[in-house]
């Protein structure tokens, strides 16, 4: 199906782009306004985009129904700071309850049930029971339009990180599997994150992976072999040689592809290569 | 801990943000250069921002090591188009094979194993393979900074979306459990977005909860019920009456709010409320 952009009222643009961008970060936005009002609200469309400058995006969009602006909107116009928290599992009911549209001057911290903690550089409050905050400093506000649906940039400069002690190792590294966050999706969905869904796939910045183009054919135009398996494949450096003391191990009876497969899953890289190299050894006799 | 940004090196920025801002959506953009040389390369400093006009960002960031910048960022400096991809567990792997730094001109699309399909509406070609594309038209490059690790805000309008029938019942709705998306965290780390790990939560936005400073305080300083499990409380927008035919059902064995609790956690706050209504109730002696 392909759906044009001009012929979708706002909802419906806003139902697709939002199942399809997805999972989105949670950014849950603490803010002041001159009076010293706090705001607490949550946003997905959020992430960071520099590293230095450690810069992070979200964006309070105007109401589609009614083409308002938002309270965090108007504190951050006011005092242009603001405490970005983390969302994790443990806080998600309490998170999507600070998104009610209460009045405005209502202190969502009291209604959501979060503990205000001083922040270090910023007046906004955070968010006690958060696993991680970011304070920052707003260098910009860049409207995307002017109707209802229409996104407003809030570029923010991130000053400092708290991170609980809990999810750091005694090296200070982050205990990503810990983390639990929690994610946004289309309509009423949310992901959780967790160990059971984590998977690592190694970088190949460093060495360039010979490609799919380098792959022998029979291995290109496997009928076993996915894409995901081939590019697992294609991603050594170079073209691996056969190892002849390696074809012993392998009996004539396997399906060289399945097996083949069964240990790229098992992320064993280098004997599926080796595997898949016995399979156009003329010398064997492979049914 | 407290981490302060002046006191980091871009690396651990950028280390510590990755493992917080998480899990990151990926965009697989496809470009295309003034002499029409195709690039794709993964992102996941991209989100939406807007609903109308329809806005969505990527980074394309500075490299730290050499402060270069990306094939992609100088392609859409040609061409200012970009067909964006939303990645799935089945082109995992391809993915991460395009975004090996290839030596400039080299098409990705032939490294990763990727099938080219002309777009509807720009130059830069389509991953046959993904479920769901988006043809942008970029409006604006904004650059976040010029030393390695600046982002450059690659601000894009949305023209069209091309979604595979796969993913859609009958009257066109997204089947997001089927989608299978993955995203990006810290280091190596990716997220497998399915069935088993979403999860839905009623949006309060229409009608407003009565908060956490509404709830009865023996509930609010409940030992056993979560901030999670408050919030489902304090979600509903009127608070609850005793029903007093209710009362007969529960037996004064029960520890309330534990039953209370795991009432919460089958999605039946009716109940719950009733039950924790009992608590309160002088005519009856519970243990």
């Amino acid at each position: 199906m392909i759906l044009y952009s001009s012929e979708l009222t706002t909802v419906e643009t806003q139902y697709y782009l939002q199942h399809l961008i997805a999972p989105r970060p949670i950014a849950l936005a603490s803010t002041t306004n001159a009076q010293g009002n706090v705001n607490l609200s949550p946003f997905s469309f959020f992430n960071m985009f520099s590293n230095r400058p450690p810069i992070v995006i979200f964006s309070p969009v105007r109401r589609i129904r009614n083409n308002t602006t938002k309270h965090t909107l108007e504190n951050i116009v006011e005092v242009p700071e603001v405490a970005i928290h983390i969302v994790t599992y443990d806080i998600v009911h309490q998170t999507s309850l600070a998104s009610c549209e209460y009045p405005k001057g209502t202190d969502e911290f009291i209604k959501a049930g979060f503990t205000k903690k001083q922040a270090s550089l910023i007046k906004p409050p955070l968010v006690a029971e958060a696993a991680a905050a970011l304070e920052c400093k707003v260098t910009e506000i860049k409207p995307l339009g002017n109707e209802g649906g229409a996104g407003q940039l809030v570029i923010a400069e991130v000053l400092c990180m708290h991170i609980n002690d809990s999810l750091l190792s005694a090296d200070k590294k982050v205990h990503q599997q810990n983390l639990g966050h929690v994610a946004r999706l289309g309509g009423n969905w949310y992901a959780k994150i967790s160990a059971s869904n984590l998977f690592s796939v190694e970088k190949p910045n460093t060495q360039l992976g010979i490609g799919f183009d380098a792959l022998p054919e029979h291995i290109r135009n496997s009928e076993v072999l996915t894409g995901n398996h081939l590019a697992q494949l294609a991603n050594v450096n170079v073209l691996p040689e056969k190892d002849g003391s390696f074809n012993e191990q392998i009996e004539n009876k396997y399906n060289l592809h399945s097996f083949a497969k069964s240990l790229i899953e098992e992320g064993n890289i280098h004997r599926a290569w080796q595997v898949l190299l016995c399979s156009v050894d003329p010398s064997r006799s492979l049914s």
